[in-house]
């Protein structure tokens, strides 16, 4: 019997119980360094991080191979071990009646005094599209009578990222450079992106591979998923406009990706699953290759996305709330479907899901559909406007999953700052 | 004096002088392992391949530590040490007069009891699309009225690739499965690739690094580059023409994209660059940032690229001829572009040229420019017809570096056979 979300659950580190991000119903996994320490892997747990691998010895056999190798600066090999029997480890070992809480208690971190890291190296990282009032609301700004093109019903659309420039939550973001050329204009212009954006995403980790060739089953493919966390898709919208045909975004994406650092588990998010939602009449079923009764009946998500933006002028204001239930198609979809003509995924890719938008303005998720392109500015309830990023801004995404009978869980901060352009 | 290109040097290594790929004059780098070995660098000499770090301590002191590096399984570390001092000395200790040939001929391995790695772990792979005649003919099939979309003689157009499924020469490609939709048709299905194709590309390995939000300098970018391979960007044009909008293709390239194992090195290459060719009247010139005197002056190379089919039934059989000066970018104009964002690369990174095609029909670097979509079927000279590849079809690349006093240089093939789809 699974007692890690018994609602009665307390731990002996007392800012958890109540936290409103990490209680011990959530215990994510995450890599840290303490104040002139050098990286490892830890779980957050109240306001506290646990060295994991300090305490390894005190677990049962089934959860010590993943919690020794906690011990590394990423969190590769764990991910690809597996953490559900950690995790359950580690509740009981938290619990406000562990026997072991003395032996504990020496490798907990203050959080407030550590430095949070990637959790793991990156092979790659692809991001999707599965957010159809996203993909509609942009659309109808190049497609007013089509929005949606005639694939996107029935591919999970995507494209691949750039690994190398995700960053964890806190890490500044440069406004970048490039190429820009209004519509009016005949010939583009080299300098700062005047369109500055975010975009609201979930990231999903993965922790299983698959051989090169060999294609995820549907029914196999949550068991590739090794976790959760929020993701700014930060986009330079004239980059991105100039540049993008005929082969999709390139340097209106690259420049810096953020992430929450730390990577919620599927267990700790199984209370929260949901029905995926039933599509509209009239929409084609997914191929059978995307299509599994056990994932349409729980595979999708109830966790409701804020995104925040504080200014040098006040703040934080929100901006949106959104909800990952709107998404047009589950994680597990998007993993079947990224490997069904045989590309390998490896412990520590990362997949985003594709900006996330409510089907109303207070939900949507990029400044691009809350001021339509720019032309209709959000009106600060400080008097500021804003049609797109001003250098100086930050932006704030949060994470929240509740349900009745349930102790609610979060994901920490995804948080980033405008520099100006060099 | 750089006495490494001498026309005259010849090896103790028998088999490297006259060698079409490898003599003396190349020395290009990679990942081997002898039988029964593990991997580690070597470099390549006629039929021999040289374990360099096992000869390290013969070396000069300038050259020890990138030769010391190559004890590794990959050679990031090497490339970001840079490898001219090691060529250098490597050309003298391998020369006919070297005073230490029998010191370093137990080192010496038959390449054709080796097997070929990827030289280097690859964390981002990103593919341009600089081939101007390909980009034409790609694009006539889609808008015959405009082939050239209003960016491309701006924009270095590029997207992230797949790094993971990236495979040496000589691994078998598997025909992908996924979602195709004829235009005639109502709705897509699912099942094998049926317009498997392959783009002709010049591989660039990336060797130095830089900070994120650093741009590179179009003059300082060619110290970016490490080397360069021939690459094949297999491609699934049914999947592509489906799924490709509007973010760029994804499954259709992410199944396999195949490179020549040897890194052949800017030193190596010094004696075929050449002037980039004028841009046609009327083309715009380069934005400041991608124009640099040098670079204008002998940024291009002079590298004669092939194409050969072999079927079940024969060959091989020539597809194609094609030239890499027939690229519309020269190198450092892609990094100077892919950083001027301040994307970060680092060593081991691999930018794909794009294919690149001649401006005539024999020079052509896919089947989709052949036989124009499919719709004329190319006449193998036994009789056979290919509209796009057969299961059991075999494609190689080969390159080759000629100049008047100069001793031709190659890369080695990018082989890889077709297999059925699963």
């Amino acid at each position: 019997m699974d007692t890690t979300h018994d609602p009665q659950r307390r731990s002996f580190v007392a800012s958890a119980n109540g936290h409103a991000d990490f209680p011990i119903q959530n215990l994510p996994l995450g890599v840290f360094s303490p104040a002139g320490g050098r990286p490892r892997g830890g779980i957050a747990i109240g306001d506290s991080i646990l060295d994991v691998a300090a305490i390894a010895t005190l677990l049962p056999e089934a959860a010590r191979p993943a919690a020794a190798a906690m011990a590394a600066e990423s969190l590769n090999a764990t991910l690809a071990l597996g953490t559900a029997p950690l995790r359950a480890a580690l509740s009981a070992l938290l619990a406000a009646d562990s026997a072991r809480a003395e032996e504990v208690r020496p490798h907990l971190h203050a959080a407030a005094g550590c430095t949070l890291h990637l959790p793991a190296r990156i092979g790659d990282y692809t991001d999707f599209f599965a957010g159809i009032h996203h993909a509609f609301n942009a659309g109808k700004q190049f497609r007013p009578d089509s929005p949606l093109l005639p694939n996107y019903k029935y591919v999970p659309v995507a494209y691949h990222g750039r690994a190398s420039s995700i960053r964890p939550s806190g890490t500044a973001v440069r406004r970048p450079k490039g190429q820009r050329k209004r519509p009016e204009e005949t010939a583009p212009s080299f300098g700062a992106c005047r369109n500055l954006d975010y975009e609201l995403e979930l990231g999903i980790w993965i922790g299983g591979g698959n051989a090169q060739g060999d294609a995820v089953p549907i029914a196999a493919a949550p068991g590739m998923i090794a976790g959760y966390c929020l993701l700014n898709d930060w986009s330079a919208r004239d980059i991105q406009a100039w540049e993008a045909q005929p082969l999709g975004p390139f340097l209106a994406k690259n420049f810096c990706t953020s992430i929450s650092p730390w990577i919620v588990t599927p267990e700790a998010l199984a209370p929260f699953r949901i029905q995926q939602p039933p599509r509209p009449a009239g929409d084609p079923a997914p191929l059978d290759y995307l299509l599994d009764a056990a994932d349409q009946a729980g595979g999708a998500l109830d966790l409701q996305l804020e995104v925040l933006l504080q200014t040098p002028g006040g703040g934080p204001f929100r901006l949106s709330l959104a909800n990952a239930r709107h998404l047009y198609w589950t994680p597990a979809q998007l993993v079947a479907h990224h490997t069904v003509g045989g590309c390998n995924l490896s412990p520590g890719d990362l997949l985003g899901s594709g900006t996330i938008s409510a089907p109303t303005p207070d939900g949507f998720g990029a400044l691009l559909e809350i001021t339509e392109g720019g032309r209709k500015p959000v009106i600060l309830p400080n008097g500021e406007e804003r049609r797109f990023l001003k250098d100086g801004d930050t932006i704030i995404f949060r994470a929240r999953a509740t349900r009745e009978g349930c102790v609610p869980i979060g994901f920490g901060e995804c948080r980033g700052t405008i520099l100006p352009a060099t």
